[in-house]
């Protein structure tokens, strides 16, 4: 009678705590979604069942179906594992599967997990927070747009690093936005596609270009001066794509 | 001849990722700082040599120092690890380390952890985005103050969570900031200090309460509508001091 909502990192298998890889281990039951790799799959037992609520264009299970599918799968198993890509609580909507779950009365853990907000940046060599050049760092997410939006100009701030989730059908817009709030056009992009993975393509661009420069899902946006920066090698020239 | 850069994420030894384990269990140097759990030191062979160059009050190592260290070392040891709490780029002044080695010539790589500024605030229940309530999330310090510092006023953001570090010391001006940037006084605060230690405690206030309520170090401050959920228990009072 237990379900832990565990946060399943940025992709790479050895990415996951040594919390998450234990619960995997011992599950009975993993539900999982469909940016949750097959070796991350592999730690559970071969004799688990594993359910793929994964939300895909056209097909996307309904949250409120996944809820009570942790449910049913609470009352029945002691331990089920929800694995949820990147950190429970950081655009995982794992607060509402939480929610769910504890007003069933089902005991529930809640095991955080490396966001890919933070992990993508990093493994393209750019430290979201860096002495000097940075203050901090905003996560936020470019999927919607419209009335009950985000108002981006209003995160227009040159201290501190944006860093735009699932923002690409919308990065036109947001650029746009981000500049009437004040941002210089000058300001520098990074794009990280497929994040920690042998895909990864970093785009480097400034934020007037954003909406012309081609990138594909999934991608991480970074907007802010350490945009400009990559750690990992010294050459880096602004427009140029990296490997 | 390599540095590992390492995340040790937020305390318990069981949150740090298995790449983190297995090059702490091969380690032949461990670099660490004081909010580094004995039992993750523990991880490295017993006979690594484990240099301790956390900053103390009176005591502070110089990051120029630091950044000498990694390199000497670098040249002298082929498996140097140099742990740092939470996430190497999110205020860990990684990025430094990381420049000079690379600078220097030393083979470096860069390993994320989990933060404490996301960490924290999951140990006490709070989903730092959470749909219908919060749109992101912007992670700050609030350690320095003055004409260099952060402008909180440009963060006071209804949409936004806002996570400060380092700021139990000047809480009360952080939330006067916010309050002349158009944040409510009402704004819901929560203060999790020791976040995921037996010492847990989190407190909760409104924002113009912030200046006079009691925290203890270290602490992060969880502003703005999230911070009144505890989803691990219903029964949340604002003003009231949680287990």
């Amino acid at each position: 009678m237990s379900v832990f909502l565990v946060g399943a990192g940025p992709g790479s298998v050895d990415l996951l705590t040594l919390r998450a890889a234990k619960l995997l281990s011992r599950a009975q039951v993993v539900v999982y979604d469909r940016l949750v790799d097959d070796e991350v799959l592999a730690l559970a037992p071969a004799d688990a069942e594993r359910i793929d609520v994964g939300k895909r264009p056209g097909g996307s299970h309904n949250q409120a179906l996944i809820n009570d599918l942790l449910i049913s799968l609470g009352q029945r198993f002691d331990r089920v594992v929800r694995l949820k890509g990147g950190d429970p609580f950081v655009f995982g909507r794992g607060g509402e599967e939480l929610a769910a779950l504890r007003s069933a009365g089902i005991h529930t853990e809640v095991v955080p997990g490396i966001t890919s907000a933070f992990a993508a940046p990093l493994a393209a060599g750019i430290p979201v927070t860096h002495r000097g050049v940075s203050r901090g760092v905003c996560v936020i997410t470019g999927h919607t747009l419209g009335d009950d939006a985000v108002d981006y100009s209003r995160l227009a701030n040159g201290q501190i690093t944006l860093v735009v989730l699932m923002g690409v059908a919308n990065r036109g817009a947001i650029a746009r936005q981000l500049m009437s709030g004040g941002l210089s056009p000058s300001t520098p992009v990074a794009a990280i596609e497929s994040a920690s993975t042998p895909a990864q393509r970093v785009l480097r661009c400034r934020l007037d270009e954003l909406g012309d420069t081609e990138i594909l899902n999934p991608a991480a946006l970074v907007i802010g001066a350490v945009a400009a920066l990559d750690l990992n090698d010294a050459e880096v020239v602004a427009g140029a794509e990296l490997a």
